[in-house]
């Protein structure tokens, strides 16, 4: 026989998930209703109206993909893309590669513009390709790369796309409720989220949004989705108020979690949420230099949701983030794909992202540092963090 | 502002989600701890090992599908159909109809084996299809048909497409913890079930499990699996040991839900589990049937899991399922497609298939159908359903 399972405690400042507030673990923990029951519609219809908000959107099409944040990039390019379509994909990390990967997966032809992981991809380029390339469908863009850590302008992509009647796809995994996702005014088309990052939701949901559009290409479609579980002209039909067709079972408690992530989000207020994420990565990143690691994207496109950081090769990384673990029970992430065993992620998203989780992260390193010989006076990291807090507010 | 969300108390008797056990909802509130955490992967294999105990299955690919039980059977297809392959499916209900419809979306070619709905696919018609047919990639039936109750004999089939080398895919998303599913003795070669029915799991897994023949005609595909999502190459490199290579963030709280729910289930037994779902089922149809309510699918083929009765057009069912919902706060389920408002649909799932639960439907049916006028005399269903109970034990 199975024992039950506990949980060891854990400080949550990886790539995701982030630390959930008891309020949505208890909500999640409600007793289930129908998927078609009245009272569930109205969960529906809540968590659309503040998903609307998150994005700062007036789409009607705003709903959560039954599936974590992979799910939700699979939702936006299948429903777009169609064999033989050309999309214009932004690479600089393991998620652009991704987007490309599932165009491919459409029978899209993915144009890729590659940038060194770190970097972000600049309007020009995409405005280069646009022009020299035929007829391309969309341009996919990642807000918030959580493999890098880099935080790529959305707002100067739009006219561009608009110009050469291309969609805007944005993956905003790794950004939204942690900072601005203006949907409506930066004139994104296609967005998509996830809970576990800046929402503070377990995993298991991605907010998505279509502007009409993008509705109206889903609609003119050649050939049908071919995924019939994310196809958005069925999944519609389920999420618009006077219709609520069964589609499939929506994951019901995970909607009771969502809902009251989104309550939290509201009572705090976006620009409050905003302005802490911003605090709080700049004093971990004060003390994160002062520790000798140097943030992997340039100065100006650093995310305060995910701070990442070149480990110089004289630190044993992995024993690093293993000791955080085991000793002080902190999860932070190590480097995927080409940067693996050479950088540190760290998450100080939604919930995770408070002056006490910086401050235990940096005095927990600077203790291994000591003890492993590459910190060399402690405190530093702590007295830098400290001034930036001071500086900040 | 919104409120908080406080759930309306519901019995639940509809087609899924069925009642959820109040240790699955404390385990599903654990706090969360990362998806590639060593604890994790831990709740991961103690998942993966229980769900071959339920498949009676030695498949190592035996895994939780991250998302509802459609997308389990989208992975079961998806993974296996490429453009241009045969598969016969049996086509008696929505499910059927909804695998034949995902088969298109791969490109393949849906050869569908049509019977009346509440009926069951004969061996006999597949054999004979299969002879007819030139190559088949696969057969795909429907072991318990969630829109009419039917219980599709399963055993019977493995013989006949190994002989035409087809593999053979089953839905057993309404069977799976409530009726036998014995995929290595049956000979099953895809096998896919939902976590919100006979689990008793709130939604948001899929249960899923393929054998090697069926491994390796994934291995041999000519093109890559259309969902990058639901690729299974790939998401078995996270779901294996000593690999759990990132893939997607696995739904956490979900599979802390699950183990639990599989706890449970251990405890108590299949056969005694399988008993108990089947005395309740005889229980309540003894006392449908003695309010004038006739089981849709014939004597042999009724699913003890989900009951689907035949509504006289004298009386009005949607009125009846509104006032079983409002005043007793009992859900069942109405029709789907063409038995929309001429069925209703019981499920005694999991924790739903209690003898209290037998009775309070029954009598509430019993108050409304005296009050509506179509029965006569009070407490001739409970007699029935106490009858049964005698003679069943």
């Amino acid at each position: 026989m199975m024992e039950e399972f506990c949980a060891p405690r854990r400080l949550l400042l990886g790539p995701g998930p982030s630390t959930v507030h008891p309020r949505v673990l208890q909500a999640m923990s409600t007793s289930l209703i129908g998927h078609l029951d009245p009272s569930f519609l109205n969960v529906m219809n809540d968590v659309q109206a503040r998903l609307r908000h998150l994005f700062a959107t007036v789409n009607r099409f705003t709903i959560a993909v039954s599936g974590t944040g992979s799910a939700g990039m699979e939702a936006a390019v299948v429903n777009i893309v169609e064999p033989g379509d050309a999309v214009i994909v932004g690479v600089n990390g393991v998620f652009g590669t991704r987007l490309a990967a599932i165009v491919e997966r459409c029978g899209g032809k993915a144009i890729r513009i590659e940038v060194p992981w770190g970097q972000i991809i600049e309007p020009t380029m995409i405005e280069e390709r646009l022009r020299r390339s035929g007829p391309v469908k969309a341009v996919a863009l990642v807000h918030a790369e959580t493999s890098t850590g880099a935080w790529q302008p959305i707002e100067p992509m739009s006219a561009v796309c608009r110009a050469h009647d291309a969609l805007l796809i944005v993956d905003a995994v790794t950004s939204l409720g942690g900072l601005p996702v203006e949907v409506d005014q930066w004139g994104i088309d296609v967005c998509y989220s996830a809970t576990q990052k800046c929402l503070s939701c377990p995993p298991g949901l991605a907010p998505l949004t279509l502007n009409e559009r993008a509705l109206s290409v889903v609609q003119r479609r050649r050939v049908p989705c071919q995924s019939w579980y994310f196809d958005i002209s069925l999944i519609a039909d389920y999420w618009t108020e006077h219709n609520r067709a069964y589609h499939h079972t929506a994951p019901i408690s995970m909607l009771y979690a969502l809902r009251e992530a989104l309550r939290i989000i509201a009572e705090e207020g976006l620009p409050a949420r905003f302005a802490r994420h911003h605090l709080n990565s700049r004093a971990l990143m004060a003390g994160l230099t002062a520790l000798g690691l140097d943030p992997l994207p340039p100065v100006d496109s650093r995310l305060p949701t995910l701070l990442c950081v070149t480990v110089p090769a004289s630190i044993d990384e992995g024993a690093v983030r293993a000791q955080l673990l085991e000793r002080f029970g902190i999860e932070i992430g190590g480097g995927l794909g080409q940067l693996k065993g050479k950088v540190w992620r760290i998450g100080l998203m939604g919930e995770s992202s408070t002056e006490a989780n910086v401050l235990t992260l940096l005095n927990a390193l600077e203790e291994i540092g000591i003890q492993s010989g590459w910190v060399s006076t402690p405190g530093m990291a702590l007295q830098a963090a400290a001034y930036a807090y001071s500086v900040g507010r």
